[in-house]
């Protein structure tokens, strides 16, 4: 897949880490911990109280033509929620913020309906929000939350098995499509346009044990990289292990962005364990893609590389099961 | 002043209302307690959590030919801050989206020190944020605090007096220059450009026991109008006694937005109290500037209406001191 900015891209790899290089440059000690999916504030006697924001852009994170008005709510707020998914924290309070040109103020039923339904689901509640007008449509989601165990992404240790939820690759393959001028299957299309919360499979994994989580955003190699980064180790993947979706090649499954399902770092005895239940959390399956390995090579530089480099840097190699 | 929205108005009032009562028509019981500053989340052993999220958009809430870039991140601090001051709260922990155009790349890291300057101020912490590239630049933060008295628009009671802090009028005079294309005075400039932060002055009024409060975003006679249907009262403002800022004419003090002062209605006695210490809370003023009535005739269609009926509506009437 091509380098260049893409429209479902929030930025540029490499852009996204110097801004945010530049910004804690300024900072300093000012930001704290602002690497993870989401921030840990101080615990309670629940547990660990969760905080997230995200954003949703028109022509950036999604184009109109591609899916209805209640689908754009319906995304918006399963990307928010799974920033907290993948704290193993389940969601409690949410805020909205839209800014709203008058091309879609009529929309905007059909916006809060699908958002509405997702966080209705999620069992959590909307205590607040702010709406401005503006050129470009856009919804920023903070999301509060509470974990009884809070997962980073910095915990993953060596000989961790690398397990991912679900099935991958449909929200690349149906903007592969949608660039090409074709339309994609409903598989794709429906896994772009309504992907499926994995609160269940979040909370679950960190009760089991995971050692490091990840909503899988900027694709699997690429978390994968987060994930080794901000632990000190090395995550091989094995792409043949890799759990596509239907008719969906391997190299798009490994890149393709925005999947909001869960990549997580976990012991082999925990895993083992967790794979008996897993039926009973979740529809989809839970799979062993790679193993943690001591990390001396991990730099941060071959982090931040693309991620085409990021897919012959994680190289195939034989996992235990 | 004019009716029609102005580049500083997130959006005209009636729309905003009627936006907001569309969105919870479609959430029902899903959306609760949304019309104060800040969302009062679960009481803890330090206090009530508070939550709140504003947005500041390019060419809505300022223009870039007025401001400077670190200006851009002091105000859109402050005013995110202000939410949590008109609750009686103090700022914990700050959340970050920037919808960031090419344009703006470069001007980041200023709008990031002003931010900054801000909330190392308030003594909070940046814990996360969100980055997106984008056609228009905005910032969206999320603002997490604590109250050891949480006040919301709501407890305002018959015989309160109705107090504002500071001097008003800046911002909106500020904007009648620009938009005239005169220069405005270093002052009304200043008041738009880093407006004063009221953090202190909010838990004071808490604590001395105020009764309702929230930030003057919409004008004081707009937002005094907040807390009378939030309360069902009547505000009655006496526009003599609103302390206007210097050269700046009274009708422009009551309806100039954005000024982030406070208006809080407060028992009597209660402010006695809180007035003789004053001068060791702020050095701005705290006037009285009307009194709580009885509100049968306070109906949710008169306080929708617009700016300047509401000045109309908010008779000058004598105020017991």
């Amino acid at each position: 897949m091509s380098l260049e900015p893409r429209p479902h891209q929030a930025m540029r790899e490499g852009a996204e880490f110097d801004t945010i290089r530049a910004l804690m440059a300024r900072w300093g000690d000012l930001a704290v911990d602002i690497g993870d999916d989401a921030a840990v504030l101080a615990p309670s006697p629940h547990g660990t109280r969760v905080v997230s924001v995200d954003a949703c852009v028109e022509d950036v994170h999604f184009r109109r033509a591609w899916i209805s008005a209640r689908e754009v709510g319906v995304r918006a707020a399963v990307a928010a929620l799974s920033d907290l998914a993948a704290m193993g924290a389940r969601a409690e309070y949410v805020l909205i913020a839209f800014v709203i040109p008058d091309a879609w103020r009529e929309e905007l039923s059909e916006v809060a309906d699908g958002m509405g339904a997702v966080i209705r689901e999620a069992g959590a509640r909307i205590v607040g929000g702010n709406l401005s007008q503006g050129a470009v449509f856009s919804i920023t989601t903070t999301v509060v939350g509470c974990a009884q165990r809070a997962v980073s992404r910095s915990g993953a240790r060596a000989g961790d098995l690398v397990v991912v939820t679900g099935l991958l690759g449909g929200p690349g393959a149906a903007i592969q499509a949608w660039d090409a001028g074709e339309s994609p299957t409903a598989w794709s299309r429906g896994r772009f346009a309504a992907p499926a919360p994995r609160w269940a499979e979040g909370e679950a994994l960190a009760l089991a044990g995971a050692s490091a989580m990840i909503d899988i955003s900027d694709g699997l190699a690429g978390d994968a990289r987060h994930v080794a980064a901000a632990s000190g180790v090395r995550l091989d993947l094995d792409a043949s292990r890799v759990p596509a979706g239907p008719g969906i090649a391997a190299a798009v499954a490994m890149q393709s962005g925005e999947e909001y399902e869960l990549l997580a770092c976990i012991p082999e005895e925990a895993y083992k364990k967790l794979a008996m239940d897993w039926a009973a959390i979740s529809i989809g399956p839970l799979t062993v893609v790679g193993v943690v390995r001591d990390g001396a090579d991990a730099s941060p530089t071959s982090t931040a590389s693309p991620v085409a480099g990021g897919f012959d840097h994680f190289a195939s190699v034989e996992i235990p099961r």
